[in-house]
């Protein structure tokens, strides 16, 4: 007799499960229940539609129910909401959304990826506003499309600066709306580091994105919103995307194990506590390769991942689970930012001892057309080496640089292990030397001792104590702008001057974007100087880390003239 | 006493080591004789001078030689030839090419970085005609580009269809030119197997290059080349691009070893067989971690690492060595090819057993602005599926898949490691499941005999014999275009016509890009079609294997009408 196996969700995880199960069981009879109008579509894409980069919402369903009947032989059942399951009967009843009939239809195994809801807080007045507008699925996007546009909305808040957030806020700005991007903590996108973070708000705050930091939203009226500080923000629409919470109730009245994160516990199948249930995607927490411990991961190809794994286990297939690394990518107007693996933040909060180093190479050769500077962060484990994550920014292929980081921690590589890297290069796409190997090179050198540094973020104490700084890029550069306290020793002038500089204080080299400032530090250290530190990111990523800071509060400035070139 | 290190050549292998020496050490005395007139250019941007991308040929130029002495405190000589080595004195002898005086300079340790030669064979009838090019540096590229210009030239013919006669091709193209381009073997682009090549070749054709294969050049005109098949080209100028020799005389007159692939002979650490001098860069032979053999391999990346690995031993500095894996990139047009690892040839030649798959996913989300198919083809070893080459190409960044593999065989992976890599992933990026999931999840199917599969370069052959294909594409699909003997059976129509396909001989399923009929192949074989077998690469892939040849030559078509999108 032919298996019978029930899915819960219709999107990533869900549908991703059904179709390996076909593939793996002709046999098998595949039920597939969506509590939405749709299944398998686009979710990371639905923010396009506000644009018009994606015109027809329809577009962002790539299979509709038949597809999946003649494709598939799956029977894809929308508008239907699994209600209960029963365990020991193995059943779970339905609720046809449709015409509010309920049945019931029995399983030999039960996949749940139903994902996660979207938080709507009830502390904030008015949350359940009609302009009020949580994103989940195609009708989500649709109504607040629809409702932008009936109600010619000039001014949008949005609710939430993470990958969503920033999508929908610079969606927006391509439609012409003024648009408020909030958030509660200091920074927006949370997988990149503080530091790393500046240079996405400086391009959202360039491109004309009201983006406010630290300051919740507490309050939502007709017109505008209001902040925890008591600042009223104009906002005809308002969109919350402040982050999911795994859709668990189903598994908990059934008594399934839920998991310290808050997920439900799966094992390295993707088995529940209940061993014919198996759950995948945004409503499981998973392990995490780096900090050793669990965490949820809300993404489209882990979900995918654990489908195809959880119907292996289904027919004895064994699998791989190294846990997950996280990687991620988003572009937000010019720049794209891409991050894998963990930031200091969350290096922190895990006891794990790291170390980072910052490199600014050209994306490309500077002869190139659109060469750009590419700031590559690279964190590392001390004293072993391994590479424990990475981030980069900029106006070219950020991602490439990302996906190689996210293969190097895959396979436990070390900072060593990458200065061996032989990554593809031809003048329009990289530079011999480009950042992957760049950062593993400084990194090798730093933890061998050959030099120290400090990072940019040091900078501003440094000028307010009045450290001595040397800017060792050449005199023109230095007129264009520099650090207000900073001397300007050329390096190709430093072997002669190198009576201007103290031995009996630290002194804080920096250049563009560090190389010469590098070999400045090893020239001294030649000539006696033991306490030369360079400034890692130097001059262009001083400027980064300022710039929006500087623009956004009255605070004193310490560069005379930026320079993001 | 200070060190005294000599430097011989000025370019990649030879300005690493000068500026990793001085980084180590301060007082070192460093000398680097460079022949030519300059000092560390950007080689492999030499073509772009041609079409006006880099419009001055002095921005070629990175580093004069007075910003060695400044920044780096080098005495950088150009214009110097290194004529002979004392070993035994330890000095070596130079020649002043300007005053044409000799003299004599000791060194503690010498590094040898000449390069190679472009190859200019003497069985050519013309070869040294004023209209015949090699390019090698930035002088060789401003006297062909002067050249075409004062004397009118409309029609060129560049000679050896790898990385720089393809660029050089594109370029002179841009410049409205007509080109063409002559191979002596059957394909363009060495580093991609034969089939891979096709894709690149009707990107040449279709960009109005005459790409003739299978003919080697054997007489020069002042107005044609006469090909050996006795084909005549119009051709004002020649471009020799036929590769290079290493420059091993100076080696070789001082008695050190070369080594079988006649490339200097070096160890671990780039030692010659001489303790005191080292060698780098395309002067050298390397050792290929896969093949485990030596090789050469002459790429700016791997000279620049070398350089820092030599004089890091200088210095007593462990290095690692893993062998090269050899990784490159090109534009062409609107496609970038991308190769990393060896290929099919090579890996013959190795004597490696091998299998491979190819996978045609979309590289962005197929809703996304410039969503096109990305070719990639993946090779692993059998049994043990460890990654042993990958190629990709397309027209969007096919690098960013290349520098996986890359990091993937650098950390020895397999193609199951790689079915849980985690890459960045949004719309605009890639897709969930991306070129690298995909192709590894398809190579474990393989390993444990999942089905079975046929490339797309046996389809010819299978067409020709009558074998039973059947084309799992939509009906509309099919009618814009399909193989000349395949039936047409929907995927969502198979499980309703099984009676048509037959169960006594093998059965060929194919779709658009093989993901629908891998879905075909095991729903039969669910029903109890056991001699089901899917096409790798599908119809997309077999219309770019088959359209240049179809184009350049009157053999009959399998097709009805291409489709490459």
């Amino acid at each position: 007799m032919s298996r019978r196996i029930l899915v819960v969700g219709g999107v990533a995880g869900g549908a991703g499960t059904a179709a390996r199960v076909r593939r793996l069981d002709e046999d098998a009879e595949v039920i597939m229940f969506e509590r939405g109008s749709h299944v398998s579509f686009s979710n990371c894409s639905l923010p396009y539609h506000l644009s018009g980069i994606v015109r027809d919402c329809d577009d962002l369903v790539l299979m509709c129910p038949s597809k999946f009947a003649e494709q598939y032989n799956i029977d894809a059942r929308v508008n239907s909401e699994v209600t209960r399951i029963n365990r020991y009967e193995k059943t779970i009843e339905v609720k046809n959304l449709e015409t509010g009939e309920t049945y019931t239809e029995k399983y030999d195994k039960l996949m749940l990826s139903p994902g996660a809801n979207p938080i709507k807080p009830g502390s904030i007045k008015g949350v359940n506003n009609d302009n009020v507008f949580t994103i989940r699925n195609v009708d989500d996007i649709d109504k607040l499309n629809q409702y932008v546009k009936k109600n010619n909305v000039e001014n949008v808040a949005v609710i939430g600066a993470g990958y969503i957030g920033v999508e929908i806020a610079e969606n927006f700005i391509h439609s012409d709306k003024n648009v408020a991007l909030v958030e509660a903590m200091d920074q927006v996108l949370n997988p990149f580091d503080f530091d790393m973070a500046q240079i996405i708000q400086k391009e959202l705050y360039d491109n004309g994105v009201n983006v406010v930091l630290s300051d919740p939203l507490s309050e939502v009226n007709d017109n505008h919103v209001v902040l925890k500080s008591g600042k009223k923000i104009d906002a005809e629409a308002v969109v919350l995307a402040i982050g999911v919470s795994p859709e668990t109730k189903l598994a908990e009245d059934a008594g399934l194990k839920i998991g310290e994160t808050g997920g439900i516990e799966v094992n390295h199948n993707y088995v529940t506590s209940d061993p014919d249930i198996y759950a995948v995607g945004d409503v499981i927490e998973v392990y995490s390769k780096i900090a050793r411990s669990k965490t949820r991961l809300p993404l489209a190809g882990p979900a995918q991942r654990q489908a195809r794994a959880a119907a292996n286990h289904m027919y004895n297939i064994p699998n791989k689970n190294n846990g997950v690394i996280g990687t991620s990518v988003i572009r937000a107007f010019d720049y794209n930012a891409a991050a894998t693996g963990l930031n200091e933040k969350q290096l922190k909060d895990a006891g794990i001892s790291y170390d980072f180093v910052y490199v600014i190479p050209t994306d490309k050769v500077s002869l190139m057309p659109d060469a750009n500077p590419l700031h590559f962060k690279l964190i590392y484990e001390v004293p072993t080496g391994k590479i424990l994550g990475a981030q980069a920014i900029g106006k070219g292929n950020v991602d490439k640089r990302i996906d190689v980081m996210a293969t190097a921690i895959l396979m436990d590589a070390t900072v060593e292990d990458l200065t061996e890297s032989e990554l593809a290069y031809a003048p329009l796409f990289s530079t011999p030397r480009n950042a992957v190997n760049q950062a593993s090179l400084v990194a090798t050198n730093l933890i061998n001792n050959r030099y120290n540094q400090v990072p940019v973020t040091k900078v501003r104490e440094l000028v307010e104590n009045d450290a001595f700084i040397v800017d060792v890029r050449e005199e023109d550069e230095y007129e264009a702008g520099h650090l207000v306290n900073s001397i300007n020793i050329p390096l190709s002038e430093l072997r002669e001057r190198t009576d201007e500089i103290p031995k009996d204080q630290p002194v804080y080299l920096h250049c563009r974007s560090g190389q010469r400032s590098y070999n400045a530090v090893l020239a001294l250290q030649g000539r006696g100087f033991d306490n030369v530190i360079n400034v890692s990111g130097s001059f262009l990523g001083i400027c980064c880390y300022e710039y929006f800071l500087d623009q956004t509060t009255d605070r004193e400035k310490i560069v005379t003239e930026y320079n993001f070139e």
